[in-house]
């Protein structure tokens, strides 16, 4: 991609109504476009993030035996007052009627449309477990909405959802869940404490969240550092500096952000759907559900608060909108610039050639200086540098994100630096 | 993927609401869920075809140099009063106030959030053309939705948006996402005549639309057969049996489906915004916009109407959800039952490893006449059987979806037919 024609373009200043530092960076570099209060664009800088974040969600969830489909916003009222959520979900559903005079709201989950659509699909204990989910919008009209991509008014959401015969099974797959959970949060260079947390109107049990620690958050974790036991304060019986219940570490504690939650839902949701299953003796049963969220959106917010200096972002390379962020540093005249120029350029084919993704900063206009604090901001993992003095050198400079300094590689190497790296 | 663990049924009737064509085959396929009128749900059958659409429509927007990113559904008041349309769009706009009291709206199209977004992008002639897309889904308040799939209150479109310096270079474009637009159709096996048409509020020019014969569309199109020339009915001077202006043909009519339009917006949406770029002379100028939809489901649902027969659809290769249809007839009982079962798991193996895309029927309770029957009905456009007649000729009956018969294939010769087929 040449970095001249890329829509979006890198702000000077951080916009004036964002407090939280993801919102800053994400709109600074371009990566994102604020249309109001917890509703972001994402324009395609950030979209490639979050489309590798996605990428890796779905390869997890298939790996678990997950499978995608994809359920309508809207919503009509009589299927969800069939659960009483219609009244439990008031303060955060987007309410209205149609043309016709219809009530109806926009989801801000999908376990109603979902039990009820199952009961088309789940008959006999042989249909059973099943594993469905999407990457879907959702909406939901919260009353704070200042933590830029990590509280959204409309956001995506990964909502898997588990049927089950009993309970005993839905533990075996909640094990799976969480496990497929942690890959995805190491996949995006997040260290992720498991807490147990209130089930809300999801279910009476507890549910799990998946804590990131950050100052970004909105909860605060009681947790262990040294064996990762965590617990939510709000529900917590242990105190900062009480020796951990399960290992000799102490307690700590921390502002932390919910990345990701499981819900043991139980039958509730079957009941009300009229969801069962004829075991092995035509014996009828509710089917037991399981429901398993994470906010693409608010994990690519997430890693932000965790992944940035006072330059910008570091992306963890697995999310990167690109693999390389190559700079073409124009002489100002002479005839160096047309060497240069021809050797970035051929350096930028071969790249992608080669299948690395490449971000081209070809900008004329631009200083040296106003290039590497571009790519500093944006947070590409590699940068490399095609200069004058490079070229006397038969060098190009290359730096990762987080060095101090870069190093010259040779042309000759080069090759052997991208094998290794990218491919 | 293992059909007895597929989410989704096929049903034995049709659906008793349902009048069109391809909202009958698809909820009776399971590839689709109805919630309301016009609001459907995508079950992973159903999904994999979306997806399949998707990929083509990226790939042919990609080709001609858009960049993908994604915009909010959830819209404010003030944006669409700058044009307007917060009246013009009233009748088919979803509204409501959130909990602040603030209006708004969803998105039924993007035009004004794009032009403002613009201007953060674009500010000299050197940051034009720029072409941006994304695939999103749109909300419409439509008074009939009553074709299924064909016509949605909610719906995925992908919407791309082109930025010029002037006319001239806007039309230049238009001929490439013109050209793109007729490789989507072909790649999704339909034909479609291009007309031109009222711009609605988009515009004051005529727009382009791209129409698909079937008796499923809801408008008229009078057309020639022989060189392809067509008129929209409501804006056409022409009528039937008249000599084709193009060409020495006459001209026909039929009902037909609007399944992609292109829009020369030109500055209406600039001026609003103010969206200026300065030209090499340093002077202002509104930027010359263009607009370009096509609807992924709405293109799912034609293909059920244009391909389908008595017994069920018959998808095209490159968007069927899967390239194989595997079904395994087991006799009643005896020893045959685990050499069938053995080699119809070995097969599905082998097809798997060598990267095709298969639907494995191994549920255990259906008949041969009901696992025919949902072959037909499901489309898949390969069928391969495997049962003890079969196997006692070291074969596999192969069947194209529109063919009469199957064809016996030995064993020893299915490696080279999936080969050629399918690699």
């Amino acid at each position: 991609m040449h970095q001249s024609k890329l829509f979006g373009k890198t702000l000077r200043e951080d916009p004036k109504d964002e407090v939280s530092v993801n919102a800053r960076l994400l709109e600074r570099g371009g990566f994102v476009y604020k249309t109001m209060a917890g509703v972001y664009d994402y324009l395609p800088l950030g979209w490639r993030v979050l489309e590798n974040i996605n990428r890796i969600i779905r390869e997890e969830m298939n790996a678990i035996g997950g499978q995608e489909l994809l359920l309508s916003a809207l919503q009509p009222k009589e299927r969800w007052q069939k659960t009483g959520r219609w009244e439990g979900l008031e303060e955060i559903m987007y309410r209205f009627k149609d043309n016709s005079g219809r009530e109806m709201a926009l989801a801000p989950t999908h376990e109603e449309p979902l039990a009820e659509i199952a009961t088309r699909s789940i008959f006999s204990y042989k249909d059973l477990p099943l594993f469905v989910y999407q990457i879907q919008t959702k909406f939901r009209d919260e009353p704070r909405a200042k933590s830029g991509l990590i509280r959204g008014r409309e956001f995506l959401m990964k909502d898997l959802y588990s049927f089950h015969t009993d309970e005993k099974d839905l533990d075996a797959f909640y094990k799976k869940a969480d496990a497929a959970y942690r890959r995805v949060f190491s996949r995006c260079g997040l260290k992720a404490f498991v807490t147990e947390a209130s089930g809300g109107t999801f279910t009476k049990n507890y549910s799990h969240e998946f804590q990131v620690l950050s100052e970004a958050g909105e909860d605060w974790l009681l947790y262990c550092a040294k064996c990762g036991y965590a617990q939510n304060k709000e529900i917590s019986k242990i105190g900062v500096g009480h020796k951990c219940p399960k290992c000799t570490g102490k307690i700590e504690q921390g502002r932390s952000i919910e990345a990701g939650n499981i819900f043991k839902l139980g039958t509730k949701f079957s009941d009300a759907f009229g969801l069962f299953y004829a075991d092995a003796r035509g014996v009828k049963n509710p089917v037991v559900m399981g429901s398993y969220g994470i906010g693409p959106g608010r994990l690519l917010g997430t890693m932000v608060e965790v992944h940035a200096d006072s330059r910008g972002i570091l992306w963890p390379d697995e999310v990167a909108p690109f693999g390389i962020h190559l700079i073409e540093l124009l002489p100002r005249e002479g005839g160096g610039r047309a060497k240069v120029k021809k050797a970035a350029e051929k350096l930028y084919k071969d790249l992608v050639a080669k299948g690395a993704t490449v971000l081209y900063d070809e900008r004329e206009e631009k200083t040296a200086g106003e290039k590497f604090a571009d790519a500093d901001l944006i947070g590409i993992p590699w940068r490399v540098v095609v200069s004058e003095r490079s070229l006397e050198k038969k060098s190009v400079e290359v730096k990762r994100r987080d060095a101090e300094a870069p190093i010259l590689l040779k042309m000759n190497q080069f090759g052997a630096f991208i094998k290794k790296e990218f491919l």
